[in-house]
């Protein structure tokens, strides 16, 4: 398979302007063919203008193409075989399972979306039916439906160069809402992007649908992802990356004439919590089991855990010491860019010079382009008293703080910002200290879990990868999972409108079969 | 009744400082006793303080006691009786039939969300069952639900001096959502508000809730709207009123450490949309239905129809005609303020002095206080070559734009900003050019409705009552009908709890009997 460098606007490759730039092999740091060359401003208001243009057809297929169009971009990226898989492995690191394992994800998540779309019920119908006899005036008949919200930007993660990247969860979920998606391909990947460009592209021109619903555009600046933001044909933001380019794009969201949404998942420590009787009982198996997650693909996770909270004593002696001879057998590994590897570096060295924060163990060291994971330990008044050590450090590094009672460790939780996820490790003796600490955590995070690690995002309908900002800039919603789909959606009401003239979401006869609410009750066909 | 005139705050009366200010009869513009004294700052901080610390035993309360809560609130107004209504009737000068209409409606919405609350659907529960057989990996038990956001900050409409005020749609979804309210009194309505105000105090102390669910501030400037807006422990903000007003909010909200949501309904104008059949049938019985939604309270809500658009011919001149008939017999009506009043004058002027635009009609003159209707024609070109002409003129004013041939009026629609309704007068002859329009109106508006008039709003469950910006500063919700409630709500996600920590929601055994969701699946208890 011949690897496309061009641009992908309108059903066509479209090749940009201005200096060539090439991807870097991650473990290395060597450029890889072929160059890729950005797309132009003109290029990108032409993205938006077919985006656009496709809109109100695309917004309107028939449930069942739409779904048809999900899974043939599944089964069109399964089509790219090892390409694809070889390719992504040399411009991340990544390593083939994870590669394969993510290709997995990505592909049972544009499933995932062919069936909620399938089913309807994102469709949020309502029928509040005419009652032409009420007194004193009588009621008209009252039709909702959720519309597509028009085209979506979405800017590819560095570190899912495929689940949450070009054809990741913020592309399907935007798709299955009926938008048109203008990729903006994140630079430490544009080959892994081409090459999932060209399969969306083609399953564009498969399913029939106007060219204009996908559009995947190069930069290795910021001056295309700014321009896409700022037109006024895009209709809403999908981002994953760092919390200085989430509130960039905030900015630009909040200064158009017209303010859109902006979904920008930025920045998290997930705090972990050990509670007395779970380290008492496995403190030392707690240990281990931390390490693993997360050194865990070199920690660049949004979900790893950075931050780990315990009152002081010998069970959080246990889970050190289990860490700290567990750690230095870790091997370093890969990081997805120099950038990533360099700004890691600089976080692990503030840590070592903060006087306040010691060295617990250290992972193996590795090359100039690999993350040596490490651990280091500070106390609950040391951390209350430097909001540095609140920082994330993204990365196979974590923070160990020791608290010196319940009180503190709750204090130290409520000085947090907002989370993705929080962990508790317990046992039944410890419920009714977890219980006293939930209310809090239901307010920074969005997602509670419980012997476990916030690592592993589960791709389903009860998941939220979201939470308060920072977190993500908008707490309503969730990135992962189905009910994504929501943030693509508006609602608007039909009054007494002819059923010749309704949407056929909500035609009197229901012909779609979609779930459908009447007088508030409970949606049913 | 004695009015009491201070703040209302932790359930006690708290005596503002200052300069004292009056409410001014809408009719003669005399002062009204007693003086109210605006709230001070430390004051504003101290509701929000004690929202804060009610809301996370607020947010709890069993769905009964909070449904109770509402009806108790909604009794408590009706007991206040006809002092309620006589002190709305001299600040406002409404008459008695809207306000006793609109209290119906404002207790009817309280008591919606009481329904709504004991469905519990509005927490959208969500299970995914573990799977621990499954192979590579297990899937772990994950639940979901909706939790309030945190402490809601309300600013009371001037137009709806209970239905959008101290009880209105705002405050009852708030309180629904299970979030403190904390309300800044609109300074037209301040007696009304208090006695609203301390309906609502009364409701907190018999339902045993704790003081700081509820809160009522007075000030007859903007400093404590501002302050309570950038306060760290409010999450979010309801206000409906001016686009100034609006975009001020959301450039605080925006600009906070912690950016929040901000619900404003703002400005509209609100098109209709008059098709060749339906003028030919009856053009003139729909010119006078028109008159009377146009003058309709003075012309003083957001859905007020305030552009008709028509291609031009005598289907057309019928409609004028008879609105031009219509409109003189039409009496002038006190406007709710002076500055109400004062900026109807100024915008009645600007359409006068435009020499595009010629006057078709006026209404019967009033005193100085009285909005005297008028209405105003133009041609499409005018109208695209001058967006002043879009301007919202709030009150009994329209503008009739005589459009060349149905490809101009499309371009007349297109030009709009967002707006809450669009209504299209239609025969059946008219359905396929209604057909042709609809994509471009479900972009720009929030509700379509079909002969008839966007006034006249139902409180229901299919209802939106929003729009896309600038109608409203969010376009993806509605502040009227149960689906406001989803405006103050954040998902949350539960992994592998046991039941024991779990919400009651989302136990095992569904003790509460509230519509879940399993796997994705349809909703049922």
């Amino acid at each position: 398979m011949t690897l496309s460098s061009d641009n992908l606007i309108g059903g066509a490759r479209v090749t940009g302007a201005g200096t060539p730039w090439h991807a870097v092999a991650a473990t290395s740091g060597a450029a890889i063919e072929p160059a890729f060359v950005s797309a132009t401003a003109e290029q990108a208001k032409r993205a938006c203008q077919l985006a656009e243009e496709a809109f109100d057809a695309y917004r309107e297929t028939a449930l069942t193409a739409r779904a048809e169009f999900l899974e043939a971009i599944a089964r069109n990226i399964l089509d790219l075989g090892d390409d694809l898989v070889t390719r992504c492995m040399e411009e991340t690191g990544l390593p083939r399972p994870r590669i394969e394992g993510e290709r997995g994800r990505t592909v049972g998540q544009l499933r995932m979306f062919a069936d909620v779309v399938r089913r309807g019920s994102f469709l949020g119908a309502r029928i509040d039916p005419a009652q032409p006899e009420r007194k004193p005036l009588p009621r008209p008949d009252l039709r909702l439906r959720q519309v597509a919200v028009g085209p979506v930007v979405v800017f590819g993660a560095s570190n899912f160069p495929l689940a949450f990247s070009v054809a990741g969860g913020d592309t399907a979920s935007a798709l299955a809402a009926g938008c048109p998606v203008i990729v903006k391909a994140h630079p430490a990947h544009p080959g892994t992007s081409a090459l999932v460009g060209g399969a969306i592209q083609r399953a564009v021109a498969e399913c029939g649908l106007p060219a204009g619903v996908f559009a995947l555009l190069f930069d290795d600046g910021i001056a295309i992802g700014q321009q896409l933001a700022a037109d006024p044909r895009v209709a809403a933001i999908g981002f994953t990356g760092s919390r200085r380019g989430g509130t960039a794009l905030m900015r630009t969201a909040a200064e158009r004439a017209v303010p859109i949404s902006v979904y920008a998942e930025m920045s998290s420590i997930n705090p972990v919590v050990l509670f007395p009787a779970a380290l008492a009982s496995r403190g030392a198996e707690i240990g281990r089991a931390f390490i693993a997650s997360l050194t865990l693909g070199s920690g660049q996770f949004c979900t790893n855990p950075g931050l780990v909270l315990a009152v002081d004593g010998p069970g959080l002696d246990a889970f050190l010491a289990a860490a700290a001879e567990a750690l230095p057998g870790v091997a370093a590994a890969t990081m997805l860019t120099p950038g990533i590897h360099k700004a890691y570096c600089v976080g692990v060295a503030a840590l070592e010079a903060n006087p306040a924060v010691t060295r617990v163990a250290q992972g193996q060291p590795g090359s100039a382009h690999q993350g040596q994971p490490a651990l280091f330990a500070t106390t609950g008044a040391a951390f209350l008293s430097d909001n540095r050590l609140a920082d994330e450090v993204f990365g196979a590094a974590s923070l160990v703080v020791r608290c010196a009672d319940a009180a503190e460790l709750h204090a130290v939780l409520a000085a947090l910002e907002g989370q993705l996820t929080a962990a508790l490790h317990m046992d039944e003796a410890d419920h009714g200290q977890a219980r006293a600490l939930l209310p809090l955590l239901e307010r920074r995070v969005g997602r509670i879990l419980v012997n476990g690690f916030g690592t592993g995002v589960e791709v389903g309908h009860a998941m939220v990868h979201g939470g308060p900002y920072p977190a993500t800039s908008d707490g309503r919603t969730t990135s992962v999972g189905s009910l994504a789909i929501d943030r693509f959606l508006r609602p608007v009401s039909y009054q007494d409108l002819p059923d010749a003239l309704l949407p056929a979401a909500l035609v009197e006869a229901n012909p779609l079969g979609v779930p459908r609410s009447v007088d508030g009750g409970p949606a049913g066909v």
